[in-house]
């Protein structure tokens, strides 16, 4: 074990104490996004992350002004040769209520036996603090051996509504060779992380009109294509027999499961019995061939969000609606494009719309999906580092959702993500009495303090 | 021409002011039964009615009252062994708004060329007056050639809450060998029209259950079935590619159309063109192997009425609902039966609906579809009737709608209705400017007197 490697694991081990403290502090501040009464609160958190961030002699320390709560900025540039990492984390956490539900106060952290309880202390006010710790493990130990930007926001839980803003103005100073994002999560103690892919999104608004006005369905049923009829016609051709979606070339760009990431996945400890209980659906569903993880994280779906038409109230009224909307949208996997898919939606409808009926499509959202090369530097780096603090090798997994601040800096910095984290699925994240593990958390700083040393070798 | 009937056309002719000034005077009372600023209104028109009835010498003219507006009752019993007709009315009016369109006030009574404009002239003041005046006519030149009954609600257009209640517990005073029901309408001014079939209806809500609740489409997307794509795949298969409905059994009672009811049919000046315009659609849709008046009036059919699921409002949530609700309802011909139809819908269910969602059925209102035989008494008195009035035969149709209190007195008193009317499609019916065509509500009265002889033959 190189010099510095064990002098800072050393470092972090001595000083688990005023670790501690500094955690205790920021959990102290209830940074509740959400909530307008807390926007002293805001500031009081991003400057709080300011400090420690000078404290540990980053330069440019800049708390960045947005419509609403600042983003802590700060970086470290020692060698232009070395690669440089943007870490990202957000300081703002979600509401308490319901309160009473709550053994003791969600600001006042509190420790009972192995766990830390407060709101934030695993999201992720918990993973900031083991990425600014472990850097202060290197700082005090010899120096950093890579480069580092901070870019730590207030706004995550309400969405990052001021984020593209941010990046898309501060690309220069946000440059980077990847990011590194520890808003991900555990799948258990003794099972470390690493996601390396994140779905896409593409989001339709789909209005189909029939007749001029809302008809009386007793002269008229019969005569006229019912657009909300015609709707549920055209949602259910969306998917054939297996489970497949329909439109046309919609799988083209699909990158197929290779062997290795099935078996990989088929190791994680998830199976249909968890997600029988955590959906409480009678059976589940989903596409022909491929296990409940593969179809919940690597294969592209398509689901109605919301239905619209008519009379929706108490009772019944014998109307043929005029129109019927449909929320539909679908997770994209590498490498299927938005706006290709958005193609082959209107190619769709283009084939199936009936001619007594009129239709629009309207895009409501998207971004591309995204994965991470599992054998880059970084990822390697990654896994060697917690391999090294769990003595056992990491879990790679894929999500089935999309992290808004991974596509952005995709899209504006061209830059992946990296993403890991130190909570445990039991840390009751946006729920009563959020609490984080401690021995779980050190390791998690030892790995990041492995990780960073990694990235200079 | 017998003596009676000469003399009571007679009668008629000549006493055409005095029907005017009649006509006038209940036109004049703002009887709106939705309005409970009316309530006074409501009292005057019923007494009016009353007041006429007992002046013809009916006997026990009574107002019954109900929880909201009083039924005017009457009869007159000449002769145990003649048909007794009851005669169906109602003396409330739709509201007014907008005011402003009006040409002249709604309650004044205005002459404008051959048309008498006030609200309810046509719907259905006119029809009701002109039953009573032709019973005047018959009544002053010799007496009543059959027996008759007189049922004139208040309610009718707010949906007729208390006329069932009434009927029920008045089924011995009310027992007659047919109704008469003039509050159908012609389809032109030299084109009488006796409405022999309704449609029947059966409303369901059908409810489909997927996940306990709301899930994130992200993480959950591709394990579960959407009971939104569920719901629109379960409407989708209600139809198949002809347009026929696919429940188990659901034509087995079905009345085939006759071939001369069809030629009937074809001969109605009701083309496709009328409906494009009427309802705006960009091209008639149905059952395949059907005209569209045909499709419209004697086949049943399945609408959607009302669809609601998830998030409908502005912009995007990628939630997976956990439920997705449907109205749906038939429209039923003879000799369909809603409570089988129930049973049918039940059994498709059954056999389509997957194992990985939960649904539920509730029916919301039922009735039976209705049809008179076009050769019976009532029905060729009535035809003759319009023939001698018009000097044409009238046409015979069918409606798609239901008439809530034909279904009521075919139920609760074992008889059927026959349906006709002196109104013109331009009447402008619950809309501004409503009016009657005099000359057309002259021969109205005129026919009717010929139909209560016609019965006495």
């Amino acid at each position: 074990m190189s010099d510095q490697r064990s002098k800072a694991l050393e470092y972090a081990s001595s000083n688990k104490e005023s670790y501690l403290l500094s955690f205790k502090e920021i959990l102290s501040i209830p940074s509740i996004s959400t909530d307008p009464e807390h926007s002293v609160d805001m500031e009081s958190a991003a400057r709080w992350i300011a400090t420690q961030l000078t404290s540990l002699g980053m330069e440019n320390v800049i708390l960045f002004p947005t419509k609403k709560n600042p983003i802590a900025f700060g970086e470290l540039i020692s060698d232009q040769r070395k690669p440089t990492v943007l870490i990202y984390g957000h300081y703002d956490v979600q509401p308490v209520d319901p309160l009473d539900l709550w053994k003791s106060n969600p600001f006042e952290p509190t420790q009972r036996g192995d766990n830390l309880y407060a709101r934030g202390a695993s999201d992720m006010k918990g993973q900031v603090l083991a990425t600014i710790k472990s850097i202060e493990a290197l700082v005090k130990t010899g120096g950093l051996p890579v480069n580092v930007k901070w870019i730590i926001e207030g706004e995550e839980e309400i969405g990052s509504p001021n984020l593209e803003a941010f990046i898309s103005e501060n690309k220069e100073l946000l440059s980077c060779d990847f990011a590194l994002n520890t808003d991900s999560g555990m799948i258990g103690e003794n099972a470390p992380c690493i996601t390396y892919a994140l779905r896409g999104l593409a989001y339709f608004e789909l209005k189909v009109f029939g007749p001029a006005t809302d008809l009386h369905s007793g002269i008229y049923g019969g005569v006229v294509h019912n657009p909300a009829n015609a709707l549920a016609e055209l949602i259910a051709g969306m998917h054939d027999d297996q489970g497949k979606i329909t439109f046309p070339g919609f799988y083209d760009r699909v990158l197929p499961l290779s062997v290795e990431e099935r078996s990989e996945m088929a190791r994680l400890p998830i199976n249909e019995k968890h997600y029988l209980e955590q959906t409480g659906v009678p059976a589940l569903a989903g596409e022909i061939g491929y296990t409940a993880e593969e179809q919940a994280t690597s294969r592209p779906t398509l689901d109605v969000n919301g239905l619209l038409s008519g009379f929706t109230g108490i009772g019944s009224k014998t109307v043929i609606p005029s129109w019927a909307m449909a929320k539909i949208s679908m997770r994209l996997v590498p490498d299927q494009d938005p706006e290709e898919v958005h193609v082959q939606f209107l190619e769709y409808l283009k084939i199936k719309a009936p001619k007594d009926i009129r239709w629009e499509l309207k895009v409501m959202a998207g971004g591309r999906a995204s994965i991470s090369s599992r054998d880059s530097t970084a990822v390697l780096a990654l896994s060697d580092a917690l391999t090294s603090a769990w003595g056992k090798k990491p879990f790679f997994k894929r999500e089935g959702g999309s992290v808004p601040v991974v596509i952005l800096m995709q899209k504006l910095l061209g830059v992946d993500s990296v993403l890991t984290g130190f909570g445990l699925p039991d840390d009751n994240l946006h729920a009563p009495n959020e609490k984080i593990h401690l021995p779980t958390w050190y390791k998690g700083i030892n790995a990041l303090i492995h990780f960073f040393l990694n990235l200079a070798n």
